[in-house]
């Protein structure tokens, strides 16, 4: 843990850095958007030396003084680990951070966070979108469209179906509570079975089984975990209705991808709408392409440029009073635990 | 007008004759149905003497003695005018009734009356559900997907994007509904611009060229009138930003359909959501079939199997309820108004 000495010196002005990936424009932090948000949490978003950098060369020049870094995960696979005497946090613009296991990268002493919290709009209304597509039977009428085919397909209203909802942080969550509103059933599912406000029970993962035959939407939204990874084996797809829809908003990795596109092909489930993938990009020629009554987003679901970065600098700033106040930080990252 | 001591006769024990057309069983009325029904509204719904036809034999047999009628449009094109010398009523399983135009099939003095409210639910959800895809980018998703392409593509959340509904009647309001929850800035478009509780604002069709610029989301959801038959020409359409999205759930002569073609295909329109269309089916080869950034529905939208009779069957009690109370009948048509 950080120590009071340091805690205090921290948060009178600390040495801020963001470093913007390069890749994609859309997404880089700018001053104007830094001095918003601080403008919003003057408390403890003023007074701090805040930088921005670029290039590699930026980078290594910033991290000879930065106490706090702002990143996502691409900058830590390219220019990780570097000399860094003062760091004493870094945060992530990226929720799952199963992608920089192992964490031999992070120095010691250094609080990692995630940005948790952040897609919860954007998930939430992506996933009811998927579970509105699935019932609405878009993925069929597609199909139908690129072939030239009119043949009328009756979709239904969501309310009194049944959703199963496996991970109820903020995607699962988000996506309960949508579902819930629109008078779905509930389920949700997660490690340990305590009750969530938007779901009508919350079972352990352990029970998972007995919820799968009665499940007509089932939309996977959590982290990829040593407990999760292929969660969602042949034998557990199978025991879906074959009226059923599957959202992955999750990682490719919980569901055996094989076996969904299997089930989809011959119609022992009605329809998928997919955001993640094993691999990714999907190669050339994969059968995902050419799956059945499949809708595939290019992992795009949870990032909304026009909110993402404003969102996850509030939620850094959050951290930054959680600090100042001597509680625990909402986002720090716990890699025995996986998220 | 019904005289009362019509009305008192008709409500102690009617005649009440639902006409299956056949076509589809998943829409078929049933005896179970109707009992289902009429044990939630006990008032109005028992005591009847209820028959259930499918042939046209049984439709001719039965209109010998009816008082009053439930069937859809398809019936009333292909059986309607028949001896019916005790018809009083006719409740037609469809809200548009522009297909029956001119009303020269309707006995003077039967009661016309549509479905208005059935499809509130189905539609409001496909609405959102439309204009979810269009701010997630599904239509260029599925474009790239069916070429095999991973290529990112960004979408955003609801929250302050500004919707312009056309109608606001039961699609149209629920639609509204629906878009204000997700924090939407909401601009409903009626004859009269009343308020509406909804929408930020509401106003006249005429003053409509004045919000198209700032639209970012279009969704026509009014009746086929002579008032708003081509409403949408090609210049209010190319008055939309090219990053707008529209939606179609109303009628596709609404809108000028190769001006919206053409502009989807030349990206000055972001993408569309289309159920309903000119002429239907849409024929094989047809350009709509291949227009860019375009998901098809065939005229779907408004009807889930599941409850769409019911609800149908719930509505037609309440009218009847309304006419035991001497109240003007909801759901009566207003064939000068065409809704």
């Amino acid at each position: 843990m950080l120590s009071n000495r340091t805690r205090a010196w921290h948060l009178s002005a600390m040495r801020i850095h963001l470093q913007n990936p390069g890749n994609d424009p859309l997404f880089d932090f700018s001053r104007a958007m830094w001095d918003a948000v601080a403008a919003q949490a003057p408390d403890v978003g003023e007074g701090h030396d805040v930088s921005i950098g670029v290039t590699p060369a930026d980078f290594l020049a910033c991290m000879r003084h930065a106490e706090a870094l702002v990143c996502d995960a691409s900058v830590i696979r390219a220019l990780f680990p570097c000399p860094a005497p003062n760091l004493k946090l870094i945060f992530l613009t990226n929720a799952g951070l199963d992608t920089l296991a192992p964490f031999t990268w992070l120095p010691p002493n250094v609080v990692l966070m995630n940005n948790r919290g952040t897609h919860g709009a954007k998930s939430g209304e992506f996933a009811l979108m998927s579970i509105l597509m699935l019932a609405n039977r878009i993925p069929a009428m597609v199909a139908n469209q690129r072939h030239g085919v009119w043949r009328k397909l009756w979709g239904s209203v969501l309310r009194d179906r049944n959703l199963t909802v496996v991970g109820l942080g903020t995607l699962g969550g988000a996506t309960a509570e949508h579902a819930t509103r629109f008078g779905m059933h509930v389920t949700g599912v997660r490690a340990h079975p305590a009750p969530h406000p938007a779901c009508a029970r919350v079972i352990g993962t352990d029970a998972l089984d007995e919820v799968l035959p009665e499940t007509e939407f089932l939309v996977l939204a959590c982290p990829l975990t040593e407990a999760t990874r292929g969660l969602m084996t042949r034998d557990r797809l199978e025991s879906l209705p074959s009226s059923a829809g599957v959202v992955n908003i999750g990682r490719g990795e919980l569901l055996d991808q094989d076996a969904l596109c299997d089930l989809l092909d011959q119609e022992h489930l009605s329809g998928a709408v997919l955001d993640v993938f094993t691999p990714e990009p999907i190669p050339p020629g994969h059968r995902l392409w050419s799956t059945r009554n499949l809708v595939i987003s290019p992992h795009t679901s949870a990032d909304d440029p026009l909110t993402y970065n404003k969102d996850s600098l509030a939620i850094f700033l959050d951290n930054l009073r959680a600090l100042r106040d001597g509680r625990d930080l909402p986002n720090r990252y716990d890699i025995a635990r996986g998220y």
